[in-house]
């Protein structure tokens, strides 16, 4: 069988060259004679696999050199725990409440301090980001945290609080490496690896050094990004297989794409095709206010539930799989990353007017 | 180049017909078109893998009905925080120390509780298992914690301690699937699954369902048996990959050794062929007492420290690597997991008599 169109919002696509190098040096790595499933996390052959992948995530990303790189396990939601246990050092901090996941976030920070939702789109069930200039945030926050891109309701921050002395904290998860990013407005950027990086079972964390060192006395070992930082991410056994597949995708980011400004170019043209004709028909709806549309998570309802199940139906068994979007909003939603081709879009285009001729 | 034979503690070797069905499925899972590492957790397919995985290890150890199983991240190091975060509900748990993860377990459960250690064997360098029968145990205490093998020094328990109405908790991860386990001693078994079961990057719990439901309110989500349980591990996104993994391996011990019965006969037998050697001459030394030794990590040193360099150094040339000791021991350790075949142990033998020969 062909490969499928996968519009799942994670697990997602991986690139498919990646997976043939995956697939080539799966019985073997190098000259090792052994898998990188099977080698010693202290070995040579792996340190230097941990060590490349963590180089080429700081160029690709442009990481400035006072900024620790880190792989932790547990995925965003064990971030969510980690951030308020390590960072919280004023007791306080604030939120923005832009769609699920941030709303998850501050509820699990909730457990170890003072939160203060400092803005959010509930009212209006998450379709815009609220404006950053009219919203305040107590000068005594330890950091403000956002979710930069919203998988669920499918929209994005263009613009991101910038406070002086309260670092900004942002789960990038369904948009790391989808753009360049201005690293440095950021006092820490975390994202599970599952949606635009490699399979699921880890998180990246991007710390400023200078926010180290305050961890809650009774924060467990694996959530105290000191500890792992100062072991280079190896304080216990690491996911070995998925940092080695995050290294593949950095390289297929830097050699076969050409870094992030062409990643950022090919996304915008393949978000513009699907927006268009979102916009160009009365079937199909897109929700989100137009600034704020997310160039990874599309979402769209047709005129009824029944026609969702429908088209959700008919698209599987045409080849575009995991279209039905979240409980929370219902309808469709197409999860767009950087390893969905271009064609992938067109088609599932072209099917949907196609869907539209039938049926509407 | 041949496959070496890989002596690693963890992450370690993996049945050759495992990884070869990895390879041959990695493009394609079924008639997906999608390979396991980009399946929505969510999906059916991904569903059946999860479920059959679980079930897979629920016949392979026979786990009773009133046990759950869950697939965790972090490894075993993030147990270490869970157990008492969920089960010390007096206050107080007792562990026994009987080498470095153990002890680690201990001063992690410290920073929640008052934790006793009831029994050490740190006086003769952890080289024997102390005395259950003579060991007191709390009658308040939550639960007694052992660690059942302990990988850097190579000693097991024959024995466990049973109190009634304190919960036994043990870490397995460097013996668990060995051998059969009386899974209905335990209130909690759990083992990071990178040394005889998968690749790195998960932890498995196996446990008692009376003992849920305790918590502490403070208890990071992630770290909560109880929440990841009632979602079937599924409270956010899995390690996919590790658990197909995992049950690919379930499906050899199965299919391919026929059981834990047989594969313990076959560590055994593998483990006898070297300890039977290293009893039968002076160069080398195994330092732990014979009645605890471990079918699974076999220490041993040779005359001098120059001599185990060059020990290692010629059997890596030879194929045999990841042969050094742990740091806290010296010397070499030998792991035998159960995917080292029985002539990866035989030749190891035959290299160790020519080295012998050449330099005794």
């Amino acid at each position: 069988m062909a490969r499928v169109y996968n519009f799942s919002a994670g697990p997602s696509m991986l690139p498919e060259a990646v997976l043939r190098t995956a697939q080539a040096e799966l019985m073997e790595y190098g000259s090792s004679g052994q898998s990188v499933m099977e080698m010693s996390h202290r070995s040579p052959v792996f340190e230097a696999i941990i060590q490349e992948t963590e180089a080429s995530i700081r160029r690709v990303l442009n990481v400035p050199a006072n900024y620790k790189i880190g792989f932790f396990q547990g995925g965003a939601h064990q971030q969510f725990s980690m951030v308020p246990l390590n960072f919280m050092t004023t007791g306080k901090a604030d939120y923005m409440v832009t769609g699920n996941f941030s709303g998850v976030a501050a509820k699990e920070a909730a457990k170890y301090g003072d939160i203060r939702i400092a803005a959010s789109s509930e009212d209006r069930n998450f379709t815009y980001i609220p404006d950053i200039a009219s919203t305040e945030f107590r000068p005594d926050a330890s950091y403000i945290h956002i979710c930069h891109n919203n998988t669920i309701f499918g929209s994005v921050f263009n613009e991101v609080p910038q406070v002086d002395g309260v670092p900004l904290i942002a789960d990038m998860s369904s948009n790391i490496m989808s753009r360049p990013v201005d690293v440095d407005k950021y006092g820490v950027i975390y994202f599970g690896v599952q949606k635009n990086i490699a399979p699921a079972g880890m998180a990246i964390a991007i710390v400023r050094e200078d926010l180290l060192g305050h961890a809650d006395p009774k924060t467990p070992i694996m959530m105290d990004y000191t500890k792992l930082l100062a072991k280079d991410s190896m304080l216990n056994t690491p996911n070995c297989w998925c940092i080695y597949m995050t290294g593949l995708v950095m390289k297929w980011l830097e050699q076969d794409i050409g870094g992030l400004e062409n990643m950022q170019k090919l996304n915008e043209a393949k978000a513009k095709v699907l927006y268009d004709y979102l916009d160009s028909q009365d079937f199909f709806h897109n929700p989100v206010e137009k600034p704020y549309r997310s160039l990874m998570n599309v979402t769209f309802t047709s005129p009824s539930k029944e026609m969702d199940k429908l088209f959700c139906e008919q698209a599987a068994k045409a080849g575009f799989v995991n279209l039905k979007g979240h409980r929370l909003v219902g309808g469709m939603r197409a999860s767009i990353y950087n390893a969905m081709p271009a064609a992938g879009v067109d088609a599932l285009v072209d099917f949907m007017k196609e869907f539209v001729r039938t049926n509407g």
